[in-house]
């Protein structure tokens, strides 16, 4: 059972702590013990709509693991996985 | 009787706590024991309309089973069920 | 004597509590005693301007019921009817 | 002496108690003590200038009798009347 | 020396007390002792670029005489003349 | 060493109390002591970029002398010279 | 294993108190101690998407230094580095 986020959302998995250091060692200081903000994309929606009806598709890809603010998303819980929806806007970046 | 949502708006039914286990087990942690945000979609509005006046049609459709931000939406009383009217914006994304 | 709304305005009448019950069975849960928010709708404006200068009709046509947010408009009293002036934003969906 | 209102601004004089009753009985519920939103116009700005530079005319006319949100505009006095400089946009309805 | 303003602004030197009273009988009911918001104008910007980048030109000439919102503008003394710099958008209307 | 503002940012250095008075009579009364917001244009961005893409240049020339909103922009430090990155939207006006 | 920014986004490395010194002689007043707002760039997003679904390139280039806005961005890690990705509007300005 899958959920396919809708316009310019993306569905995303936490990468654990240990997950981090290997794949690409880019981890957000911890000031306050925060979730981190790193994931990796498990689906993405079809793209925002721009003012005049075009598809704007997102740029990032089902696979890719990417960064992204702090503060963003909705949690949910997809087969017993701790899953998280957010904007693509809210991602700062792809790590190559 | 029923309602017919307008524009970008639309007319879902709680998934009860039960419904969502089985369905798709897709259930939005009780953080705070909030309602679930999880629906199904009873009625849709035709879409929302553009700056230059064309109609962008909603992409949920009915009987789609959503996930949907938690504080959304007005509650309504329809024939004695308690239902929902949400924007179509609020929608997180479709179970599949 | 009437009142023409303007533009994306549209001049409502409260259903009464009994009205609610009989005509759609369409009540809004009284989380507080606040007043309904169904109401018959007795003139609607001419539409929203788009911003190439093209007139949006409204959707919602006289004599339909609608269902409208809790805190929407103003406050009339034409010829001693209590009515209300609310934006066609303000209305969830019509009932059929 | 008069006053030119600019754009989408009306130059409009508040309609007295009794004026209100006679004219068009519509009067807007003194919930407080508040001075009465009807008012009949007295100049009108040219039209709102459109994103693409072209003049949206205003739609209410020299001689309407207007009912306006409450807390619209500000208060001038012209050759000792007290009038009031409003946006159309304040404007609720023209009283037929 | 002058102060040429930048597209939308307007360069206006208030009209005192006396000069209201026999130029044009407007004045802004003082409820509270505020300056007076009448003014003559000096200068005018060439007008507000709109999102195509056409020049809108302001409606404003030099010479007019204006009533203004209360709270507009940044006040600036040229050539020991106290004077005010407003948008053309804080202009309630013209004095005819 | 040099510091190319971008877009609609200009590097401006504060005219100098004595400079002001010299140079253009033209100073903003120091309700409270403040630092004058009289300028001198250093540099200027390419210009704003509009929403198709357009480049707007910026009206303002190096070697304007302009006056500008008081609490505009942001202090940088450029050899030893403390000069002021604002944006063109802070500008009331240039000094002829 | 690098981060490629999205959209208008960049990533870059504060410049040490050192290098600022050397390098480019601009420096922030540190009114309250805060971190340098000097940065080199180390990569950008392809750039902004217009409202007519074009993309707008940045203008800054990997390898320029800038000076951006003292509050701007998210720290990131990575590869032991501390970064920062911040939008290009965040940037005054290139140091040349």
């Amino acid at each position: 059972m899958a959920l396919q986020p809708l316009y310019d959302r993306l569905l995303v998995k936490r990468l654990e702590e240990g997950e981090q250091q290997s794949e690409g060692g880019i981890i957000i200081p911890d000031t306050a013990k925060e979730k981190p903000q790193q994931a990796s994309v498990l689906a993405v929606g079809k793209g925002r709509i721009t003012e005049d009806g075009n598809v704007q598709p997102v740029e990032v890809k089902v696979g890719d693991k990417v960064v992204f603010s702090k503060y963003a998303g909705t949690e949910v819980k997809v087969d017993g996985d701790d899953l998280l929806v957010i904007r693509e806007d809210d991602v700062l970046g792809v790590i190559e």
